[in-house]
Parts: C-alpha cells; structure tokens; sequence
C-alpha cells in the first residue's frame, strides 16, 4: 500500500483526458500537489492509503473550472449600476468608482470573487485590472491558480501613475511571482483602442523576454472594429497581426465582431480566445461567432468578465448560456453541445492560459486542481448524463468541495483559506465608501 | 395587539406593489392565509403579536415568483437527449417516453418539480401536461399554487384515449377542483398546427362556459408560421383571431414568430404572453419580440417550460437570461432593465394566469405567497440595488423561505410538505424504467 495524502472516492469522475474518459464510482488519488491515479475506487482503494479521505456521495468528480477572464475586485461594484447606456454606464459610474481604488479595495474585492470563485467551482482564472499585486497576494492566501496582468494604456493609471512606470511595475510583478507555483504574470494592455502601436511592442518585448502570457480586450463591440478602422485602417484583429502583436502566448477577450479575415489571423496565430457571453450580452456587445471559430481550431476558453458587467462569477450559469446562446444566434440545436461547452470551462480554458500540461482535466502527473458536485438534488435528478446536467441543470452552489494545487480550499460548501463574513464585512464597508 | 399566525421581519421588503415600494427594515404580517399588513418593522410589531415568527436575517422578503409556462412531470425527462435537431430529440426521445407515462409517474414526476420549484422561490406555476389531475393532487399537496390543464389535440392521448374524452376529462377536472384554494384547471389545447378549428372552437366553449383561463402553444418558431399559413393562409395568431380563439383568459406561450399585425392582435384582445427564453434558446426556436410586445402594453410573465428543454425550474435564472438575451438582440443595453424583469416574474405572471388579484405582489388583502432571499452570501455581496441582484446576481438556491396561501412549504432550505428523499427516489426508479 502508497501512502497518499488525499482520497476522493465515491463519484462519477469526469476526467477531461483526450479520451473523454468517464469513471462510475471512480476515485482520485492525491499526493501533495499532484494526482498521482484516476481509477475506479476498487482498484484505487487496493494500491493506496489516504490520509484525508473525501466522499463524493454518489456526486461528480471533476477538473476545477477555468475563468479565463475576469476583474475580479470588480465585485466592489457589482450591482452598482446597470442596463444604463455603455458611455453612460463607463464615465458616471464605474470610471468614478475605480478612480476611488487602492491596493486594499482591490485585495479585499479579489477575496470576495475568491471566495464566490471557489464557491462555485472555479480553481483557476486570469484577471486584469489595476493594483493586480493585491490581485496575486489575494488569489495567493485564498489558494487559487491566477494567471494575473497589471492593465496598460497609453494615459495614467490609479494605481502606476505614468505608462512608463506601468510597463516597470508589470516587470516588477513578473521578478517577484517567478515560479510560484499558483501565480503566473502576464503583460496586459487594455485594448489597441487605449494602447498605441508602440506601447503594444513593448508590452510584446516585455512577454518574449520573461516568457509571460498576454491579455488583451479584442474586438469586443462593431463600435471597437470602427473606431480601429478609422485610426489605422485595419479591424482590431488585422493591426494587432501588423504590428507583430499576436502570438500564440496572446489570450484575446471577447473577440465578437470578427471578420472572416480575423478568424483566419487567429488561428494562423494560434491565438487563444476568452468567451464571454453574458457580459457581451448585459452591455449589448454583440454575440461572438464562437462555433464558426471552433471549426477554424481556435482554442476557446470561457469567462465571466467582471461582476460589473455580469453580475456573478458562477462559471456553471455561464456555461448553460454558452450552450443555449449559440443556439438560438444559429438557429441550429446542435451547435455547442454540453461536452464542448464542458471541454472550453475545463481543459480548453487551461490551454487558453497556457496551463493545459498542469491543470484542466484529471490525470495522473497534473496539478490536484478537483471539485466536486453533489447530485442529490431535486433539480439535479434523475440523472441520464452528466455533461447535460453540469451544462443545462447545475449551479455554482451545488459544488460541495474545491481543491487546488491539492489542498482544499472548499469542503461542504465552508471556505477553509478566507474567513467568509470578515472578507464580507471589509466588503460592505468599501461599499459605504462608494456609495458615499 | 392583534394577534397573526405569522410574522416575516427583518428585511428589505420589495413589495411589487403598483407603486414599487419599497420598506427597508420592514415586515410582512400574515393571518391565515393572507397578508394582513405590509410595513416598516417598528410599526407593525407595535401593532400585532404572531404565533411564529420568521427572521429574514437582513435578505429580501418578496412575492413567489410565478412560473408561466411549465410541463413539470417532464423533470424525469431531464437531461434525457439534448443538442438534437428538434425533429430527432421528439420522435427518438420525448414522444417514446411520453407513450410509457402513467397517473403514478406524472404524479411523482410532479412531485419532484414542485420540490425544485419551493426550493427555488417559484410559488405558482401554469402547468400543460398529460394526467393532469396528477399533476392537481401532486401541487395541492405540496401546497403550491398552480393552473393546470390537460393538453388536448386532435389525435388520441396516453391518458384519455380519444379526442371527444380529452373534453370530457377537462370538464371533470373543473367539477373535481372548482373553487380550491390553490388549483385552478384551464382549458389547454396544444397549438394551432395539432388542433383543428373546430377543437379550438369546441374548447373557447369550454373555457366560456366555466369561466376558465385557457391555454396554447402560440407561434414558438417560424417553422410553426410557415405550417399555419400553409394550411390556414394565415399566420397562427391570425388564425387564431379569424376563428374567435383570441380571449383575455387566453395565456399564449412562447410568440416567439410574431408580425407587427399579430402583435396588435394579442394587444387588441388582451391575450396574456408566457415568455420562455431558454427554452426557445435551447431549441433554437428564436427570439421573442418581447421588448416590442412590452411597448405595445401586453401583459407578458416568464416561463422556464419543461425539463427536457431548460433543464431546470430556477426561475432566477430565467430572469438572469431574460434581461441579458433582449439587451444583445436588440444591442440596446437598457431595454428589459431588472425592474422590468422582476415585475415580469412576480405581479405581470400573476396577471398573466389571472391571478393578479389573489397573488403576485405584497399587499393587505392578499393571499400570502412570499419568499425570502439570504444575502448573506459572497456573490450577493455587497447590495446597492435589489433589483439589480434579483435579476443579475442570485439564483434559486439563495432563497431559504418559501410560503404559499400562508402556509411554510420550505425554511432554511428545508421542505416542509415533501420528503425530499422519498420523491428522488421515487424519480429515480422511474428513470431507470425510461433508460429501458
């Protein structure tokens, strides 16, 4: 007998492997920050002993979801305004709002999306936004995988103040989180609409030398595509292509208004695509093409954009509007189907970051990245099949355990690395200030 | 003191009243099964004594949401075939499955959906299934509020055999439940394109001569526009309006496929609208013009329709899809704004099945159907607008009360008049006899 520090036995494990392998009353078997077997529990239970056993009572097993893009201190303003026209929504609302950040808001706004991430299932995401040191300490004490970019443009930053130093402090951030083990930097200009074509080749210069992934906001509306147009006589996508900016290390946002040009730059690229839908659909973005990109090989993964714009981060509620979104936009019932949809939330979300050899799907050698989701609930039975359920049925709430990187962060439903009603308290107490 | 069997406090009130107030702090008072008094805590505690008392604990106290359009037996059908053209998903899937329905599977399949439903807020439903008188005594004894009907068309049913007997079984539905407190029968053929003229006509007489509502499929996708007009030269509400079947009792579901002439005929007669996006999301049936048929003053409620085509009863988010899915039609991100959407699933539903007197908002005099919403939860955190997280924030599981005809069906998350287990376990035996 092995010893091993974590069981967790008596589930459906949903592997995410190339094969699609399925695993009724299957187990999975953890040593320190890896998975060391995925079987079924009889022969799992024959060759290790566990030190920390988990139960899945009968539920799924599965890879920790991906969000592959959000602003998570964003939740300081969830709910602050809405349905307002976009110009409206931006210059009396939330740029006031932000123009309020310190390090502290944001370190306590990202601990709240921490603790509703790990609520809900998700084990990884990739933000964007300002003061994103706050962003990696929090995601760092809360025991998530962050993939975590300061946001660049050409005029000053709340938090950096001048470009220059905004360019320094993405260094700086890239120097102090080398090789953590939960941490990636990545170098994030907002948009080619607030980035010049110069700042853009810096910023590339900064990712090739530190090997750092990219994040940009990609032609996220028609008014985006005119505007580009207008200045430099391209769509977003073909000026990033001409002035050497995209790469298969870019992680593009949104990506709605695509022409059939753009969808080829992006795969002659190998660039990767982060998903949005329910924030493209609250600020009538526009619906992005992403079955056609799916047929190009383009890998895509699925975001919640911030709480601004959602109002949530459960990746189970964007999912089933991945799903049903395309559907309706194709006409077509068959597009997007629930284990497509699963595949971009799991495994196709870590290639999206770049984390597809460490996490996103269950297999022996990868990153202890595991949630589970109790089915025994009315909406949840009976069950046929569990990629329909998790797609057309599940919430966040009906996971009952996440684990990252191997320690459990989440075991029915009570947070183990945040105190929950302090993290809500220093919440509601910055809301004050912003209502103020 | 005025002594009351139940008291809600300590909770922002959204009443849904017409005048959209608000109560912050305040308190529901109940005697029997009507609301007696609706006002700031303070007051009415001065006011009255209760036999029990429920501590809303700072959430939001409001109306159970109406849910308009259901087949809620069609829980044992859930996740049975999706992303299917709709030809193979109800030929190879649903219509084999509904041949081996019987009273006992409806029943418990009903069962198993009022349960989803109680635990996620939904406190009256419009049901149109086959056995219904099941689905009667599964609502009564959970203690929901429900309009039910038996669906008739012009072809023989697994229920009452032919035709001339669905008429018969409905008019003993409306002897057997005339004047209970909580179970309404319509009159429900399926649609225009499977129920001739004359079955219509032979049920409007039905419905006229037992003063019950009625309701139909209405013009769900363009392929139903096509076959109507084919067949009758115009289109179904045309059709409808031609043969004297547009009525004020009349609940049209889905009118997705509607020509700005169909749209003033539903105005012109006061024909109530359930809207059932994810539904006709999932199915790719299309669009509702919703937002236009608002402007044209007609009272429209939301619906989630069966399992087999959602795949749940969450009434949250089908309110979440609601207001996001219009914004991106229309690329206009203030139309359905959350005010809008929650009057949608609250008072405008209840109007919707008639019930707009009795039910659907907080006010003395009605019958007392409320819910209460813990916001003591990271992703409902922090609150600068109700409405806002109603509608773009919460799901189904955040409702922890839910109280039909003064009665209290679920506290804390725990169903008073339905064992849980039992009814899973009753659901599941039937799914292994449909997997057969």
């Amino acid at each position: 007998m092995e010893s091993i520090d974590l069981l967790i036995r008596n589930g459906s494990v949903l592997t995410m492997d190339p094969q699609g392998t399925l695993i009724e009353t299957g187990a999975v078997a953890v040593s320190g920050d890896r998975i060391v077997k995925v079987e079924k529990e009889d022969a799992l239970t024959a060759s290790y002993q566990a030190t920390k056993t988990i139960d899945a009572r009968g539920g799924i097993i599965m890879p920790g979801l991906v969000n592959t893009h959000t602003h998570a201190a964003m939740t300081c303003f969830r709910g602050l305004a809405d349905d307002l026209p976009l110009m409206t929504w931006l210059n009396d609302y939330i740029f006031p709002a932000e123009a309020k950040l310190t390090f502290d808001i944001v370190y306590d706004g990202t601990r709240l999306a921490c603790s509703e991430m790990i609520l809900s299932g998700t084990t990884t995401f990739c933000d964007m936004y300002l003061f994103e040191d706050a962003v990696a300490q929090a995601a760092k004490e809360a025991g998530m995988r962050a993939v975590v970019g300061e946001v660049i443009y050409d005029f000053p930053s709340p938090n950096y103040g001048p470009v220059e130093e905004g360019l320094k402090y993405t260094e700086d951030l890239i120097e102090k989180w080398r090789d953590d083990p939960l941490i990636t930097i990545a170098v994030e200009p907002h948009s080619a609409y607030v980035c010049s074509p110069e700042l853009l080749k810096n910023l590339h210069a900064i990712a090739d030398r530190n090997g750092a992934p990219m994040v940009i906001h990609l032609a996220e509306s028609e008014r985006e595509v005119d505007d580009i147009r207008e200045r430099y006589g391209r769509t977003p996508v073909g000026h990033l292509a001409e002035i050497g900016f995209l790469s298969s290390n870019l992680i593009a946002d949104h990506c709605v208004a695509l022409t059939p040009e753009d969808m080829t730059l992006l795969k002659d690229f190998d660039v990767k695509v982060a998903h949005n839908p329910e924030s493209n659909m609250k600020l009538a973005s526009g619906i992005a093409p992403i079955p056609e990109l799916l047929k190009h090989g383009i890998t895509v993964g699925i975001g919640t954009d911030g709480c601004a714009s959602n109002n949530n981060l459960d990746m189970f509620q964007e999912i089933d509007t991945v799903a049903k979104l395309h559907k309706v936009h194709t006409l077509d019932p068959t597009v997007m189907d629930a284990q497509t949809v699963t595949r971009m939330a799991t495994i196709d979300g870590a290639r999206v970051l770049g984390l597809g050899d460490s996490t996103g799907s269950l297999e022996a050698g990868k990153k202890a990245d595991i949630i589970v989701i109790d089915i025994r609930r009315p909406h949840l039975i009976p069950m046929y099949n569990i990629y329909s359920h998790l797609v057309y049925a599940a919430t966040g709430s009906d996971v009952v355990t996440s684990i990252v990187n191997g320690q459990v962060l989440m075991q029915d439903r009570v947070l183990t690395t945040l105190d929950v009603d302090e993290v809500i308290a220093a919440v509601n107490q910055i809301a004050q200030g912003i209502k103020a």
